[in-house]
C-alpha cells in the first residue's frame, strides 16, 4: 500500500511525521498544502481532512490518519522495526512525556493559527516573538533535564525515539525566535547528531517540495 | 504498590488521568496541588516535578510520570483490562487523535499559565473568553465529526476509551466560556452517559480534595 503524506515544508508538526517514516524507513508520496497560503481551508483539503489541519497521512487503503502524534503511533504499531519506543513501559512513559512537552506545552501556542489569533487581538510583532519564545524557553527547560537524564546521543538512549521526532523539529522552529540554543546544551547536543543522520536529513524542511531553493 | 497522584480538583489534565485510574478500578492517593494559588512553582513541588505542572503520577516505586497523555498509556501498558484502547491499529489511531485534538488543538490555549500570559499583553477579560471559546468551538467542531463516526454511546465505540478520558475534562471545562453543548449533539450525548458512569463521577471535579462544598 502506498502512503501519502499531506504535509507543508515549513510546519513543525509534518516534519515529525516525515522523521518518522524516514526512520521507519517507509517511501510515501508528499502531496503539499501550502499552510501560509490557507490552502488547509480550501474545500479540496477539507473534504479529505475536516479540521482543516496537517499533517494527514493516507494509508493508502482509503483511511486518512490526522493528529501527529498518533500518527506516529500508528506508524510504531504498523511497523515495529525499527522500534521508537523502548520495550519497557517506564521508558516508553519517558518517551511520551518528553514528546508530550513539545506537542501539548510548546508548539500549540506558536503555530501560524495562534500567532494570527494573537494579531487579532492587536499584539504586536516583537510581543508575539516574545510570546513564542517564552514558552519555547519553558519547554526546553523541562526538556533539557530529562535529556540530560535519559540522553545518550539522542534524546532518549542511543537511537533516535519519538521524543526525537518531536524534538528536532521544535528546535528547527526556535530558530525563528532569536533562541540561543546553547542555553539548552543536552538539547543542542542531540540536534547536532540529528543533523548528521539521514533520515532527519531527508525530513528537513529545505529538503521538500514548495521549500525555497539556494 | 501504593499510586500517588498530584493533581488539582479543577484543572483538566488530571481530571483524565482520575478518569483513566477509575476506569481501570485502581486505587491512589491525592495530593492536592492548588494551581490557582501557585502551589505549582513552590520548591517542594519543582523538587519533585521539575516542570510544575500537575498532573504527576508517583508509581510507588521512586518514578513519577508527567504529562497526561503519557501517564495514560502508561496505565494502559501497565494495567491492560479493562482496555482504553481497541485492539486495531488503525481503531488506535482514531482513538489518539481525538485525544490529540483535545491535548494538543485546544486545551494548551485555555489553561491558567495562558490566560495570564494573555493578560500579561493587555487581553481583556471578555476578549480573554471568547478566544477561549473559539477554541473549544473549534475543536469541538472536529470532534463532532469523528464521534458522530464512530461514537456508539462514548466517543468510539460503546466502551469508554482515552477519547473520553480527554473529552469529558473539556466538555466540563467548556462551562467555564457559556458554550452551549447542543451546538455538538454527538459530544453531549458522550457527556451525558458518561455524567451516569461511576468511574466519570468519582473522578468529577466536585468530588475531590479541596473541591468547594455546596
Amino acid at each position: 500500500m502506498a502512503l501519502t503524506l499531506f504535509s507543508f515544508w515549513a510546519a513543525t508538526a509534518p516534519y515529525r511525521v516525515r522523521i518518522g517514516l524516514a526512520l521507519k524507513g517507509l517511501d510515501f508520496d508528499t502531496v503539499p498544502v501550502d499552510l501560509r497560503a490557507g490552502d488547509q481551508h480550501g474545500a479540496a483539503y477539507r473534504a479529505r481532512n475536516p479540521q482543516g489541519l496537517a499533517p494527514a497521512l493516507d494509508t493508502g487503503d482509503g483511511d486518512l490518519l490526522t493528529q501527529s502524534l498518533a500518527i506516529l503511533e500508528w506508524l510504531e504499531e504498523t511497523h515495529p522495526a525499527p522500534p521508537l519506543l523502548p520495550p519497557d513501559a517506564l521508558g516508553r512513559a519517558r518517551v511520551r512525556a518528553m514528546a508530550g512537552i513539545v506537542a501539548c506545552d510548546i508548539h500549540p501556542l506558536n503555530n501560524l493559527r495562534v500567532h494570527q489569533a494573537l494579531q487579532g487581538q492587536g499584539v504586536g510583532r516583537e510581543a508575539i516573538t516574545a510570546w513564542s519564545a517564552r514558552w519555547v524557553s519553558d519547554g526546553f527547560d523541562a526538556l533539557e533535564a530529562l535529556v540530560e537524564r535519559h540522553g545518550r546521543g539522542f534524546a532518549y538512549g542511543e537511537t533516535p525515539t519519538l521524543a526525537d521526532c518531536l524534538l528536532i523539529p521544535q528546535v528547527y522552529a526556535a530558530g525563528r525566535y532569536d533562541l540561543d540554543m546553547s542555553r539548552w546544551p543536552a538539547l543542542k547536543a542531540v540536534a547536532d547528531r540529528a543533523a548528521g543522520h539521514p533520515a532527519f536529513e531527508a525530513a528537513h524542511p529545505l529538503n521538500q517540495p514548495g521549500a525555497p531553493r539556494p
